[in-house]
């Protein structure tokens, strides 16, 4: 049977993958706390729908950064799309691109983000990684800016790896060394946390591009004020799905102060749990611009290649465009705080 | 052994139906967390019980909409009866009418409204879904008008259908279609969410009917103010059984918001999770004037026809006749606030 | 092994007594909710215990209404002893004699009050249901006086009989019809509900006796003023170990409010879920002056008859004296709501 | 497999240990709420990590009563480790001096406090029940001056023992005689709570000892603030791992009050429940100098002897790095209750 939400995706990827690959995907740190949160805090919050609303035109089509995008949903940075499909960020960028919305390709991808950018159709923005030095980062931004993304997305919530133990358990290297990190064919070896990402990271990151530069892993007012300070163009809220530190505060439930915080000055998307239109409906209704999805897109990837990564975003996209016309939202723009009870 | 609670009959009823129906009617939308929360909720409030006082004698006759009835528990509109008994709505509104209540019809009911007009005791209210036109909705008004209902039940919280996978997953067609919608027999196919249902709708329904409207489907304050302020005579607390919009606010939580905003201006009703009279109580105490059950009575019908539609109200009426009796409330109108801790 | 805790004595009782029987006293109302709420909310409660306080000669002995008891613990009036043991209610008396301590003989006993009298060694209350008529009932409160009964407890929570649905699923006569109401022998059928009983019946009951009244069954505020105006000796603190009204307050949740209403002005008991020392440390120390133990009695008697009520009260006199030694309480007196984090 | 968390470690203990001796060290007291609670308690904390800090150096070195270790973790006082591994708490004292941490040697240790010292690498602190007498105490006292230790603890939460079911029902001696009590051979039979340990027990210990008095088992600001007025030199809030009262406050929920009410007057130490790094940074976010860890260094000791105190030592200090780091936390200094969310 055709699957029917994001859930039939989850289970048609662990039936298809590597156990290995399958536990890298799924796996949080140490007891995982902060990734069965991330889920269940959407369910703390309950939608408060208003009737009687003409929303037989019901307009999901937005814009992130100035690029138009058809909802506000984003395919996530996450890495080695090769353990999940033999295509990898290549089908993952035709999936998103067939439903016109955007994808964030990783700095670990195991296709170069040229091929990426080659097989995409929609947007691209690069996340970045700072692991060896700035050299080699300005070296991945040119060539970013080169193959056509749009934005650089800086992750900062990755000074050191978090304590994932499911990978550590197998004890196998994993992915095979052919498929990892495309992007860095000949530079060496991977050395995390040697290169201090700071403030004055940012600064610099935006001298060197013309392009904007978001950064992904806020989880606070102060960080989010600070961001501000430095210019960037947008805040990703994110506890990296549960991979860093265990027993933060979850997305969805750090996102108002960090809105508040924001005031306006830059978007803010959230990253992490979404699972469910709803859930979307949630996150926007707390003021964020749109958000990121990302196991999700690996299930899909994993179960049907590019045409799984569309499907997962069509039912996300529907089950959307329902809340909303259920809770009597035709557009996007009428969505606001008073439609939850916290 | 004789069914003791509403329970019995829900045991009864999973038995004897075909499983896509029972799916049909037990189900919920995406992942029905609104189909448990409804029942959930009302064990957060706990009775405060006075004793001493005489309660040999204890009333729960009242009226609704003017409309003497012997209990504050009325049969809410549910479909296609037919799928749970073959006699239908006809032997639920007998079932209904054996105890003195009224049943609300609904418009997608598997016996003409007609039908169940002869078939009934008791009064009746008519459930209106504008599925087509305003001209099939006028229509239906004035056939029930004829058959003696005497009052339009709007059904607002139905845009569009709520994602119900137990329906999905069963991928028949349910029911079978010589079933369904007998008030539209030779009217063509439904088609939900292309006629707006809207607040002006509510104004031209009481133009066409000099029947009393009410609106079935609120669960905000601020619904509730712009039903009164557009002259509805009643208004139904509901989340459509946690079948529409997934986390949303359940019935008995929105309730009191309701209430507050209405103050006295029309009759306020709750529907969803009733499943004891203590549930009855506790509605009551927070201001509704009567309650829907709909499930329960869908058990009755498919355990035992009328007679179990009859059992299942009246177990309902003792619950509720004990718990004012313990409670120290030989009358409705003795039923307020003072008697829950929130 | 010999059982170290009332968890023992329920196992050890579940095995050796009839099915029906044992559910007839394990059972509550409805759904049990509040069955379960009376053990759980005292675990929402936590301790704050104190240090370096000489705790070597811990004192628990106080009194009631007068009576000097070795510990503030009471026997709960109960049911129909002869279903648990042989001996009945002689046998819980013996055993509550045994330690020092108040047993309150339940006007439902399966042993005549003056046999009970006769059997025990400790003072004894008598619990006073009002079923037929003043007539009878003065009778009994006469009888009660004569055998040296020492107060009269009302139950006025029993207007009517909670729906005890496992009771009814036996559906069998329980107990067999030669142990019932030995205090009724020739007096005809039970007929609760018959006879209104309300505040007017406690100055009735005044009049007609010298002994101290005390109500048992309030849960409010309210009552417990009324209680006073209409001149009680005491207060108990219940809601019949969540066998009449399901969904009530607990009685530990209630305590504070009455205590606070009652300012002094009589003795406050408690009386629900106690199966811990520390549950009693809590209750006393949100202002019971003793609290009520219902099924472990039963427990110990199943098990062991008078000896089995004796151990169970040793094991909570022994329970509760550890923990005031653990929480530098080495009196009663010293127990006070700063111990508690609630 | 290497064990890579403690958790992998209370696994391999509990297949090594006689299921008496695992009970003895797994259980707490009565229900065991508390022993559950403590660690539960630290899931109800969220962390607010702060992002784009350098922490590529990272350092968890300190000092606790001005004696310097590698990390704020030390070893917590525990009874009898020879029934864990025969070579006892000779080898903790190893493990714990091979991370250069702290070892608190219990009054109730199965190897003489000389025996201890002398195979001992780090800091030693002793910690004193005063079971038998104050000379017997003083004793002790002298004697680990003599032998090196830098300070006294003297545990106040047990002026009894606590009810420990579980080694209650194994019924045996335990632990078999020659083993126990190594500091007290030829001192006769134990007796706990004969002498009344109050808070001029304190002043006395102060008089013979030019030690630092630190107390373990305070869960009150009253009694911090006692605590500071006879001169204490460290305060160990703790609820001694379950064992003791059962239903009190947990420490990681004591802390904040203590540590207010105390206002840097001394140390102030948490015990109870840690697991996890992120738990000790949450202690430590709330004002803690540093934690005692106490079963989990008995399953490394059970596991493996002394290289299992010092992996388990290891991995903790591995984790709260990692936490700091993660965090944004470059220096103990540097943690405070803004990276909370309470």
């Amino acid at each position: 049977m055709e699957p029917i939400n994001v859930f039939d995706y989850e289970t048609l990827a662990k039936e298809r993958m590597n156990p290995a690959y399958w536990d890298y995907y799924a796996g949080g740190s140490d007891d995982e706390v902060t990734l069965r949160d991330n889920q269940r805090d959407f369910a703390r919050i309950r939608l408060r729908p208003r009737m009687l609303v003409d929303v037989r035109q019901c307009n999901t089509s937005t814009s992130v950064q100035g690029l138009p995008i058809s909802m506000p949903i984003l395919v996530a940075p996450t890495a080695m799309h090769c353990l999940a499909h033999s295509e990898g960020e290549c089908a993952t960028a035709q999936g998103a691109g067939a439903v016109d919305t955007l994808m964030i390709a990783s700095t670990s991808a195991t296709r170069t983000l040229e091929e990426i950018a080659q097989a995409a159709s929609g947007p691209l923005w690069f996340q970045l990684y700072i692991y060896y030095s700035l050299d080699v980062a300005a070296g991945l931004v040119r060539r970013a800016e080169r193959a056509g993304y749009q934005a650089i997305v800086l992750t900062v919530d990755l000074p050191a790896m978090g304590n994932r133990e499911r990978s550590r358990r197998h004890g196998v290297p994993m992915p095979p060394p052919p498929l990892v990190r495309a992007n860095f064919v000949g530079i060496g070896q991977e050395d995390i946390g040697q290169v201090a990402v700071t403030w004055e990271t940012i600064d610099w990151l935006r001298t060197i591009t013309s392009l904007p530069v978001l950064i992904k892993g806020i989880l606070t007012a102060e960080d989010a004020q600070l961001a501000i300070a430095h210019g960037v163009s947008g805040i990703i809220v994110s506890n990296h799905g549960g991979r860093q530190l265990d027993g933060v505060v979850t997305s969805i439930e750090a996102l108002p102060e960090i809105v508040e915080a924001v005031a306006g000055r830059c978007e803010v998307y959230m990253d992490g749990g979404i699972r469910r239109g709803t859930d979307i409906f949630k996150a926007l209704a707390l003021g964020a611009r749109a958000v990121l999805v990302g196991r999700p897109i690996i299930w899909g990837l994993a179960a049907d290649g590019a045409r799984g990564v569309q499907q997962v975003l069509s039912i996300l996209h529907t089950e959307l465009e329902l809340a909303m016309k259920l809770a009597g939202c035709p557009t996007l723009a009428s969505i606001n705080h008073t439609f939850l009870k916290l």
